[in-house]
């Protein structure tokens, strides 16, 4: 097992540049970096830099390692995000170096890989039709029916999901530079109802889930827009949570994990069943790790760079389940010029509240394209029932305001 | 499991173009190829074909493989030699479609990967350091001291492979277009003298070897230019077979192979030890896979399909053992235009041999690049002692006669 500190290379993608709590990990001692064109200067001098068209082709990102090591061999290798996920296991195989190589991040990032395991595995799927053309998109959406779900097989942060209501928005995504790049599969679901979301966020050591816990999501992350979203920590009493762990359990060994962060997503559907929705090998987006570590102690990010770089866990006891409501609260966003902007202050303020984290300011530019971790500010609260929940989600919605004009400069 | 006939996408690459008994393999029903630029015509009007630049690049060839899917998806992905089957296994991972994936053949095809999981499990190899840059492969030999083996990581039949005597002969090793292309490390080696050389061909089934042999070779593949090369079959009670099968379970656990046939080559050392040399998931080259169905009744090649196709291997029950010696010997070949050849029917009259299947005639030109398995023609022959086995080699040696000149014209 290497010994840290280590030289590290990282593999980034243009939209997010790794926070500096992750390049100041200890374990890391020397930093090398694969990323996208363009973006050398987002690092150090310190720090070697290759860049690569496109990420997401994990021979490139390999032969830009090869350069770098032409300079020094890396002891292990990082993607922070979910986009870096399959180069970094790719590269992490094809030089035998330590933690989850290429067949088995593949499993937790591409969707068609996943859905074909887990269905193998014999857990409870929507019905899935993968699709290599749009006259394959077609006649998949046609022979599930209308609405259905059409996603990319790979990425995070519901980028590119969307519901397509008949033949017409179907042509419209398809028409959409996101549709197949690259050959990449399309994955076209059954629209299956739902009655609610779950996340399970955990950390896998030798197969065996060592941390877990479970949480619903206020409301379905897609299709709300300009709501309130974020999700609550289920108490450890909590009736569903035995059920969903164990969904947990099963889709990690039928993947065939060792050691990684899970965040999965499950469905319950009207008729009271469950749908394994997807499940990826890295942190939950947005405020759901802050969550975890305010309530558990348990800090998803060192372990997910740990397991990275093959370390051990060094994970604390997890503080105990208690009755304690704990959730985060995504505040709402949208692309343009801000405005006005409620003050963290005064959120803050409200009884329950925590933290409150703003990510955006007034005079902040926005971008179109938006994830489900997309907010302005995350709220972190804890609560003592479920009526005191409800009464802060609404004290948040009537106190909130976002304002914003479009970048042309007319309202 | 999907049930035959299939849709197979075959991997293949410029030099070698699969046998029609391959290509008419009865579990295969429809052929899509990838193959690299200019092998279209290959293949008949019936195949779909795209082709790549650099059939070692596996996103490439996944690419390709996208397009081909977008007419039809593949049920499987074939791979026959040695330079597609990474592509090979990478599709297969990426498509979640069955056989072996990117990580297994990646332990079978990457000799650095291979060598640090054989090292990890405890097998003895040749000292070795990975070279990323001709700076760190002159550090590595200085470290190993001379001569020393380079060969990169990836390539069968001894493609690259080199003893390098001293500092010049390394600079004009590395000035070579072969060394380090596209960022693939290179291999620097130990010399270790060798008193013997076995190879060790099986089928894996679920883990363990259903069906094993052993082999000695005559000589060592490299280095012997112009002389008879070949191996014979260990008979049953050979004091050796069981200590080398055993190296073989040994390997393929370490590597983690389910279903695959596989060829082994393993050096015995001055002082009695043995070091493994490399594992490949294929059939051996050259007449090796005709060699054992004529002994044993095993078809190699019709298993190395079922298996990349993930169907049973439906192997008979080999045929027992023998004190008969069986052996294959490669009859030598040389760049240039053949003149002179000894004609099949002056070989086959000799006691023993029973067949002789000429690759080459008079006339032929025979490129500059030879690979291990490179031959006039090969010989099949049954003996029944030791010293008919040394008989007929010194017959077939003082019989063989071929002339060549230079492509030029002059002698």
């Amino acid at each position: 097992m290497p010994q840290p500190p280590l030289h590290v290379l990282l593999v980034c993608s243009r939209p997010r540049r790794p926070s500096p709590a992750l390049l100041q990990h200890p374990a890391i001692g020397e930093l090398s970096v694969v990323t996208e064109y363009g973006h050398v200067h987002d690092y150090g001098p310190d720090t070697a830099v290759a860049t690569v068209r496109d990420v997401n082709d994990p021979e490139a990102v390999r032969r830009a390692a090869a350069r770098l090591f032409a300079r020094r061999p890396a002891d292990a290798v990082l993607a922070p995000y979910e986009t870096g996920l399959p180069a970094a296991g790719y590269v992490r195989s094809y030089y035998g170096l330590p933690g989850p190589g290429t067949e088995t991040v593949g499993r937790f990032t591409n969707k068609l890989a996943m859905k074909r395991r887990l269905a193998t595995a014999g857990l409870s799927l929507a019905p899935y039709v993968a699709a290599h053309s749009p006259r394959q998109a077609r006649a998949a959406a046609a022979e599930l029916g209308w609405p259905c779900v059409v996603k990319p097989a790979f990425g995070g942060g519901s980028k590119g999901v969307a519901v397509v209501e008949g033949p017409e928005a179907l042509e419209r995504y398809l028409a959409a530079d996101r549709a197949l790049p690259a050959g990449t599969p399309l994955l076209v679901e059954e629209f299956v109802p739902m009655a609610a979301e779950y996340h399970c966020d955990a950390v896998v050591e030798r197969g065996e889930p060592r941390f877990a816990c479970v949480s619903r999501y206020f409301g379905p992350p897609l299709g709300r827009p300009g709501a309130l979203t974020g999700s609550r920590l289920l108490p450890g009493d909590h009736p569903e949570r035995a059920e969903l762990l164990e969904l947990h359990r099963r889709a990690v060994t039928a993947l065939g994990l060792e050691d990684g962060v899970t965040h999965l997503e499950v469905f319950r559907t009207a008729d009271g069943g469950t749908l394994l929705s997807e499940i990826a090998c890295r942190p939950a987006g947005g405020p759901i790790p802050d969550m975890i570590e305010h309530r558990y102690g348990v800090d998803l990010w060192d372990t997910h760079v740990r397991f990275s770089l093959s370390l051990p866990s060094e994970l604390p006891v997890a503080r105990p389940e208690s009755t304690t409501h704990t959730l985060n609260v995504l505040l709402p966003v949208r692309p343009g010029v801000i405005t006005e902007l409620t003050p963290a202050a005064e959120l803050s303020a409200l009884p329950g509240v925590r933290s409150v984290r703003m990510l955006h300011a007034v005079g902040d530019l926005v971008p179109e394209e938006l994830y489900s971790a997309s907010a302005t500010g995350f709220v972190h609260a804890e609560v003592a029932t479920d009526a005191e929940v409800d009464g802060l989600l609404a004290e948040l919605a009537g106190r909130f305001t976002l304002r914003t004009k479009p970048v042309d400069g007319s309202r």
